[in-house]
């Protein structure tokens, strides 16, 4: 007879701390963070995680602790697990780790996560100059569905996925990603034309010993402190897959990783309730603790096979993703376009980014009038299963960049009417929570908004 | 008892020059192009268009078309159509204008199509860096199925949609947008770093008198020249709709047009068989001659109530479209991602567009490991139904964006398998029409890549 | 270069009668009526169709065509076309006739079609003995959508089908039919325990001169007569595929019929707009004039290969089909059962016609709550696309069948409300047309139901 | 702060007897078999659930538990549980109790199920004229996907839904019940024409105290012994839902059931992994112990206003449900067809049954030819996501009834090829679990078939 049922392999004990669970988290990228356990192709194993924030953003109705994150410690993640063939040889270098997700969900006694933005000051978000304010919105699930008493009106099912899976990057990638990071925080703002309506600090997140957690290795020890100041921040997603924030990225999803280090080193976190194309708030998906259960095969030379570098070196690959048959599906979308004008009205050059916060903002603007606040609305398009698109990338000057949106979500009708309703709106209360941003850096205006 | 059927508003034959056509076409976007013909909301009419070249891209099994197109005379439009309310009233600037899209096809008897991507030195593509040769695919169509001697073994129902559909812009607008346009072009390369990695020439394109033509106004009088000195050009999506390469909006869909001008004045054109998000070969979708069956609705004062301007004018807005439940839906995907770090290993900030190039030259790298050349998938990802989304946009300094395949429009399964396979791949002769490029501009390689 | 387009095979011209057209219909099944043209494998065709009346259903507003129609002469059919291999080699007893669709559509300028009810007297239809009239409902398209005055409040997209697609019969299995059939009309009423409950007379439809057409065979010669005599109607599906009324058989559909005589002859007609499964009403789909866009292919020995005889016969087979993705989706449905009791409270052992009926009849009572009358609601749950399904049908003494209907079809929201809503309902006007039931029949009652 | 979570209203260990849980279970529909626990509307809950068999049937690698299996005590129900509005006012007869389906799954630690159809003596199944032996295969659960070594080669996620769930009977139904399925059981044979070709012994499942659970009732008092001998067996579903086995009925769903009794008392049982349209063969989902999130609305009157009794008294209603966007969809689905025609050949008059009968035995036929055993197949389509449609039920004599199945649940291309494969077929070995077959009936053939 055969095994059956998920083995839990990493085990989350959601009322302690993340540095008192069972088995130690880590939240930086590095080669020489040890393995906390084996996996074998074919089994199905278990392994659970606190959400990103190892449980400092609370559910509590308050914006504090949004507004003072503490950056330098995302993402607590869970693994590294170490994975063997059927025979017991360890993935190797230059091997693609096939990684199925067989099942997820929140962790049993846990269904609730949040939405946020932070502060301008303390990381921001897509919209952060036009939203500096930390925000925060509380979701409840009901199995797979998801309401906020913040965001009322609306409910969804989620397209559950985790935010971030990886393989241990080797050392000369590492060194890669520090360089070329550093590069970018060197040369700052003036050679980076986006930083001026693309708003978020710092430029890049380098190496910080500061919150540093690397899983089974004490801190302290001389160890600690050289990798610590090697190691990669987790935020964004690189060669090693990482934070793709591929939202599709659910059940029956098949995800190829490329082996950097023996035993490839898999790590997962940042689990989303569900996420909208962009996750547009920064702390944008849902938020939750959650588990995953995985099958793992090894494609022997795979990456040689099946993936092209695009770089200097043989290192510089991107995973590839298969998305399953079992999602939620919405027969009507309406879509919000944006193209590459700014709200100053300057034209940039085929910019898909800049045509994208146009697309989002239109969309926010579209939505308050169904008595939304535009807060609220921010957080949504954060976290719904929207869909954000290049349409059209080769038309000078204008890229053009959409956002489609399930209106099923919505408890009305939010189409356009032929006839215009009159009479007096419905406000949706009560609001997100917020706190004031206290910095004086100027606020984004649409010029010619009257609202 | 009811009428029913379409009228037919625009007759196109296309055997005829797009100048000899009963009803004259237009290529600029300009308030006094007069319109061709009425329509009244409610009822549903007929337009039937030139492909955007109007014959100047012939069937023939050569690329010499494309390399030596003349991108003067892009895109021919049908129209401009005055619409008026059912008591005759027409569409006032401030209304919204709601289009349905009843249905759409091919013109019977002209069942064919092509893609093809410009030489560099003539408009090139997103990846002209890459490609800069002409290159050029014929598709025929089986009814909603397309396929192409110069792709084989490829084989997908289309998701058509009109490439362009746009109400005439005021003066005022289009002032904003000569003025900006210019602009890009005056401040240069220097100003814009995208330039660096996004090839196209010339960065904007501006009014030009050489091949334009503005319908009923009689070319060589003292109105022509003024007018086509002034009249914007087609190219980019802009606030009125225009060349926006949505690919869901098809049969079914609704688009919600602002409008500046009296009656409105839609234009349609630039007929897409299909087209993957981004057309990234530039002429990139199957292009061809086609005719949508439409439906009008007039939304009185609709643009101060559905949309908010982003922008110093209450004319800087962007349209709002609706997609419905009819399209090609597939249950398989292989997605490939990409991030903002260039070929030379460069970091950018943030830069949807790089990232977006990224995932692309994935996907076209992995798919020609399959039996076919790079330009029959550069040519292929422009013009099937792939999804190009924005999945990260806040994890800085990385943009992640995704290119999503569906498995299904192949006749092998192009998966990664467990098991490499061994022995000789099939390889997919012939190949795509091709010219040389005479150019001498440096081509752009990934400096790892082996193949 | 390629041929491309369809070749027109059998043209029809809707303003001429059935038998004035450029070649002739058939409308029975018999081996020796001639074939009117011939096609290869691998070329894409047309065929045109008259509906299966011939235009003697009108778009008058009355049903009196409906009441008095001459049931001899259903379903003119287009063909027979005699289908060759590549070789010219035509395809063989044994084979498989692998038909797909690669388009369909109304016939430009006969945007429009019908749904009715015969009169109890003359052919009725599933629900006959509760709704004896004859009833008419006139549908106008708009592309892709059809509305009906007649059932105001609902619109739909049509998942358009051939309600006919059949090879010939060889001598041999027509001998079958006609003697299995005369079989249950010879036995009557009392060995059929199903006529207590489903009523439609005659019991069987066996050949008959009247109304007969047999293509290219002269009326009136010895031939004509004696296959008159012999040539199987066309109402019930066979074993050679015919009046199958698959809904989903739309665009992108493949169809794989036995072929029984040298050439395979496949005849199709009997076009549907839209049909819900079951057709409940009879003449229940969307009835239109149409064409098809075909491709075959022969797959040699496909018979014996493909399909198992069930029954005393090697040609006891039936058709396989393939439904490809292109069909409208749609993302919520309500959905009614019933179980084996009938209206009188008697138990039916495991009878999924009784069960179905339920079903129908609980939907019908359900839906003429929100404003209709039911005979509209009769029809519309002929045309519209809701699924019948059998749901269980092992569970003694119930077989429990489901009716889902997808509630995106209504203008207004049918599924149940927490609060009851109160005040005046809105009643839909007009009606059905309808004539008086001048019979003698009794009709059945829900004992228990009030309204 | 908002409560979140579902609370467990009904715990289950699967380790511990049926009889021994923690809450007594019932097996039979009666009003006075006293409510276990009470909900509030609004309120998440959870429902644990045994498999139907309680245990009774095994994971062991044998057919002998099916062979023997006791019909007496089917299906083990959880519940009842008492229905209270947040006011704590109950449920009244004539409400219609909204039950929403959150979430749903298999009992953790306990990921397996079974397929199986009984012998021929013992219950039999759809098919058992034809297969008349036990059989059994064990499924694992893989997350959402399931896998079973008996039919190797299949992989599918299921669409998890209860088989079971009602609301008690008020003691006018459930006479109304016991005397229906009386008189089924003693007119017998001769007067249920559909004996002749569907199989199943006993005809109805009449009220038994052999095997009767009735929850708190303790067994062996005279209030025991009464309501046993007056309990309706749960094998059919009626008018009070019950055994629907609506394959559908997943996660996201809604079920709008009539209540009969004060506080509703709603029981739920039977979850199926996943069940075919029909679950022919019996014992025929994924059975399975599992759990149901479920979330409760009262509509006050509800019966009266939105349910229309079809039969004698007020009684006589259905359920209704809504289908949610959550489920897996398949874009390609191979369909085969049934006509009312039997295995001898004989006409049947617009027999949904024999035609369904007729289009599982194509099925099962044609796919054994790829390898499988027809036993294999027998409860694949029992148990996959496979859709069975009633298509025709009007064109006399012949019912039209469809069986489609999803080709993406094979690991090879189940589609007829136009060019025959030669060589040698792959077997899948091993096979479905068996018994001999010991009793004396004749096996029904498809005479002409010559495998």
């Amino acid at each position: 007879m055969a095994n059956y049922g998920p083995r839990l392999v990493v085990p989350i004990d959601v009322k302690k701390k993340p540095w008192e669970q069972k088995l130690p988290l880590h939240n930086r990228w590095h080669p020489e963070i040890p393995p906390v356990d084996e996996v074998r192709c074919g089994e199905v194993f278990r392994v659970e995680m606190v959400d990103f924030s190892g449980g400092g953003i609370t559910k509590d109705y308050s914006a504090e602790d949004i507004k003072y994150a503490d950056p330098s410690i995302v993402h607590y993640l869970s693994g590294p697990i170490r994975v063997l063939d059927v025979d017991g040889v360890p993935a190797k270098p230059g091997d693609l780790l096939a990684v199925e997700i067989c099942n997820l969900g929140p962790l049993p006694g846990d269904e609730w996560g949040y939405t946020a933005t932070f502060d301008r000051e303390n990381g921001g978000g897509f919209l952060t100059d036009h939203f500096p304010c930390a925000t925060k919105a509380i979701w409840y699930f009901e199995g797979i569905y998801a309401y906020s008493p913040h965001i009322p009106g609306v409910r969804f099912p989620g397209l559950t996925h985790p935010g971030i899976v990886g393989t241990a990057p080797s050392m000369e990638l590492l060194n890669i990603w520090n360089e070329r990071e550093r590069q970018v925080e060197e040369n700052g703002l003036q050679t980076l034309k986006l930083c001026e309506v693309l708003h978020s600090r710092p430029l890049a997140n380098l190496p910080s010993t500061k919150g540093c957690h690397l899983g089974k290795i004490q801190k302290g020890t001389p160890e600690w402190e050289r990798i610590a100041r090697e190691a990669a921040r987790t935020i964004p997603g690189r060669e090693n897959g990482g934070n793709c924030d591929i939202k599709n990225l659910s059940t029956g999803s098949k995800i190829y990783l490329p082996v950097f280090v023996d035993g490839a080193n898999l790590s997962t976190g940042d689990m989303h309730f569900s996420q909208g194309d962009g996750e547009v708030s920064f702390c944008g998906a849902i938020e939750m603790s959650g588990f995953l259960e995985l099958k793992c095969e090894i494609i022997r030379g795979g990456m040689k096979e099946y993936l092209t570098p695009m770089g200097p070196t043989p290192l510089h690959v991107n995973p590839i993703f298969e998305i399953g048959p079992v999602e939620p599906r919405f027969s009507e979308w309406l879509v919000f376009e944006g193209i590459s004008v700014d709200e100053s009205g300057r034209q940039h050059y085929l910019d898909a980014s800049v045509a994208y916060k146009r697309a989002v903002l239109n969309a926010i603007d579209y939505l308050s009038k169904f008595g939304y606040s535009k807060e609220q609305m921010y957080l949504l398009l954060s976290c719904c299963p929207c869909e954000g698109r290049i349409s059209g990338i080769v038309d000078s000057p204008n890229a053009v960049a959409t956002l489609a949106i399930p209106t099923a979500i919505f408890d009305q009708d939010i189409r356009p009417k032929t006839k215009v309703p009159v009479g007096p709106r419905l406000v949706r209360k009560p609001d997100v929570l917020r706190c004031t941003y206290d910095g004086n850096l100027p606020t984004t205006k649409n010029p010619a908004a009257t609202m």
